[in-house]
């Protein structure tokens, strides 16, 4: 049994096939350009791998925000993006009308969370957390083995933080809120604040400190929250793997021995860590949502 | 069939009788001195209660943090808490053996959480977060159904949040983390900084904008982590009902337009609402806890 996967994402798409057990058999990438041009080549791929194998469902892992309501009107749309092009875009429907399968729709966090549940790091987890670290910031939650959706969707990237003192220079890239933590610590905000791309700062730079800082003020009250068994952090920022022992640090800091569990107090590699599926949850995630339901 | 319910806070407890429908047949309250004398006066209630009804278990609903995880070695303990005569009592297991029926442990907040969920102001709704703001601050959350726990259990009191300008002199009173939420805008706190006792402030008082501008704080970050279907504000600082308006305001400010939904933009009261039981979520949670499992 076959399921199609699509990663819907701001810059490129990605497309596959792939099967219950995670195995991933195909995939192609496409840039994301209009809707109307991005969406008609992701539909000649599943034609095109249907002429050989039968496909039963696609999983479609969406940028977002989207409608995950299925009582909604707009069930299926991207809704508030900044990219204009795709703001109430009917992406759910514009590929069931195209390829007269169902397709199951969750954002990409929340499909990445997922995979990783199902076939990465976070197996035999839950509740989990999935953070992405890159142009933007988005975070999935898996409870009780399925993707956390209620009012809307986790909007994690968008948490309100404490800014450090030393960055009050910075007012923050957000278009909607400034400085909360997608606008303080995304790669956009590395950039905006020094002037030269993450992967141009030196490890011992400050601006790495302050990154650690604010990834960890936004994971503390994920931890105080949630209470996830583990948390997953991927995205480009978080290549930098001198990152994962400074944010553990800090946010050992934070809760300050209120939460008295040895994944936060010994700070070592098993309690916030990188997606044991690499640059694949996404896809992976996408396949599974498909597969699950 | 009936239940034993045992709402164990940190000044009183209350115990009491309820069916699975949540019709409380039952009840008495308990000074909380110490661990030895309170429980000794819980289990001399139900042994009186029993010998003219049948119950079949016993929700408890405590104060904490409580290890809830029950591969623990300290499964059932009231575990950091400030009040040093309970710290690292086995709550549960005392009662089990001075009983001989099945307990059924929790946080107090994810009880009266799961009572709201079944019998008062959140029914339908999924997920939902009950909030009390009193002499601490404590939340708990139902998702699918059930009270959510993971590596630990919630603790929404001591999320990390931004401190308002104005308030620059006061440092906040969380023996843990300062000036976390509970830390700012718990009913000492308000005492702390005010040298009066809330109960005291006029309406129109500045504190109140700053309690407001705190929860908001909170609430905003939590509509953004689990994106609640409904959010329930209890406990006694909440009795300040002149509170849900300015809260609900500044929680939209907080958003700014970006979880597009009614329930957020309206500001009307059926987003973040008190509790229906009114004082009895708690004990009706021990019930809901013991009639569930």
């Amino acid at each position: 049994m076959f399921f199609g996967g699509i990663e819907a994402g701001g810059t490129k798409f990605i497309v596959g096939i792939g099967d219950s057990s995670g195995l991933i058999t195909d995939h192609v990438e496409i840039p994301t350009t209009s809707p109307g041009e991005t969406i008609s080549i992701v539909v000649d791929y599943f034609l095109a791998k249907r002429k050989s194998i039968k496909i039963d469902r696609i999983g479609l892992a969406s940028f977002g925000p989207v409608d995950l309501n299925p009582k909604s009107t707009t069930y299926g749309y991207i809704t508030n993006t900044p990219k204009l092009d795709w703001m109430n875009f009917d992406i759910l429907h514009e590929l069931e009308k195209a390829l007269l399968i169902p397709v199951v729709i969750d954002t990409d966090v929340n499909a990445a969370a997922l995979a990783e549940y199902e076939w990465g790091a976070a197996q035999g987890k839950d509740p989990i957390v999935y953070l992405t670290v890159g142009t933007g910031i988005g975070g999935g939650v898996i409870v009780n083995g399925k993707p956390l959706h209620g009012l809307s969707h986790p909007e994690i990237g968008h948490l309100r933080i404490r800014q450090s003192k030393i960055d009050y220079k910075f007012s923050g890239i957000c278009p909607f809120h400034k400085n909360c933590m997608e606008g303080l610590a995304s790669g956009p905000a590395i950039f905006a604040r020094w002037g030269v791309l993450g992967q141009d700062l030196s490890p011992d730079h400050i601006g790495w400190e302050l990154e650690a800082e604010y990834l960890a003020e936004g994971i503390s009250n994920l931890i105080l929250t949630i209470s996830p068994e583990i948390i997953i952090l991927g995205g480009g920022v978080m290549k930098n793997d001198f990152l994962f022992p400074m944010i553990r640090r800090k946010v050992k800091e934070n809760l300050n021995n209120y939460v008295t569990k040895k994944e936060i107090l010994d700070c070592n590699d098993v309690y916030i860590i990188p997606p044991g599926l690499k640059s694949f949850s996404g896809l992976a995630g996408a396949i599974a949502l498909a597969s699950d339901n």
